[in-house]
């Protein structure tokens, strides 16, 4: 069994982005040398979220607008979780979209479906901040 | 390290509908050989989930009404996706309820809990949509 | 490959309650002899989640009124589920926190980023409920 690991870092500026990870993981998955096994990819901080979807901007704005009206940001009293911190929402937003991604490795490659992109969700940013990829596998 | 792949196939007359695939995953498993691994069955398009819940009409009807409130198909207008295709929410609700799951491989079967039955969520139906199953282990 | 295989076992005398799993996952681990693969955690109830997020208590307040907000349990009449038991809300709340989480095995650790701890979320308690802790690698 072969392993590999890598983080890929990220720097957004705004408080909330979605950002299309998948050339980086691919990146990783050639290095990596596995032709059949599974990827792991998932957030490393607890405020942002890797899922797979569509790399649409019309429909990353409506997941902004639809996150924002699940779990809204203000007033930022009304979480108990906001005092050093005002993040709350973020750690809601990223329970909807989820933690992480597991991704079947066939022939060497990302076995993936009709439009699946992998994405990082930024929910609390302006600071550095990491997804770990591990990839196990032959 | 064994590993074993198939896609399971499903055409949903309706919009949605939620579709007991176990016995499918049961059957991949069966012929995968293996005894001891993960097996992941994840939607292969952006707009259906792959869950574990209870095989219950009732909680079924329940979850089409709780996810069309937190995502309504309608206004269509709505959702800036939205505009050659009306599927937004399709995307929105497959979120909440995951695209993938994960089960532990023991002795041979699919080693479930209390009431687990894996199911496949159409949420934008009317054409032909796969499912993966991958397996890996020993 | 190495595989192994340990239930949790809890038993929250309410309704709902997080508790913090990460000992008992970390034990498994140095149990199991693995430096490299990945772990699969997963409640084997479907009225319940594991997911990784904050070990904060305000935090988990706010969870509990927002979940609450999301799927009211009340009142129970409103689900089609609810006859025999009184649950329906419990199976939507477990979907928005997810069945379970999959962590990377690096060098024998849980490969964790920053904050990251694994819960086990009841929705559903007043009886004994099983987490299914399943370990694969080298």
């Amino acid at each position: 069994m072969k392993s590999y690991r890598h983080e890929l870092w990220f720097e957004v500026p705004g408080r909330r982005a979605f950002i299309n990870i998948t050339p980086n993981v691919e990146e990783c998955l050639a290095r990596s040398g596995v032709r059949e096994g599974l990827c792991l990819v998932n957030a490393m901080h607890i405020t942002a979220s890797v899922f797979i979807n569509d790399d649409e901007s019309g429909l990353h704005h409506d997941y902004d607008v639809w996150l924002e009206k699940l779990a809204p940001h203000e007033p930022v009293s009304q979480y108990r979780h906001n005092g050093y911190e005002d993040n709350a929402d973020a750690h809601m937003k990223r329970q909807v979209m989820g933690r992480e991604v597991v991704v079947a490795i066939t022939e060497g490659k990302l076995d993936f479906g009709t439009g699946e992109q992998i994405f990082y969700g930024e929910f609390d940013g302006g600071r550095k901040k990491r997804v770990l990829v591990k990839i196990i596998g032959e």
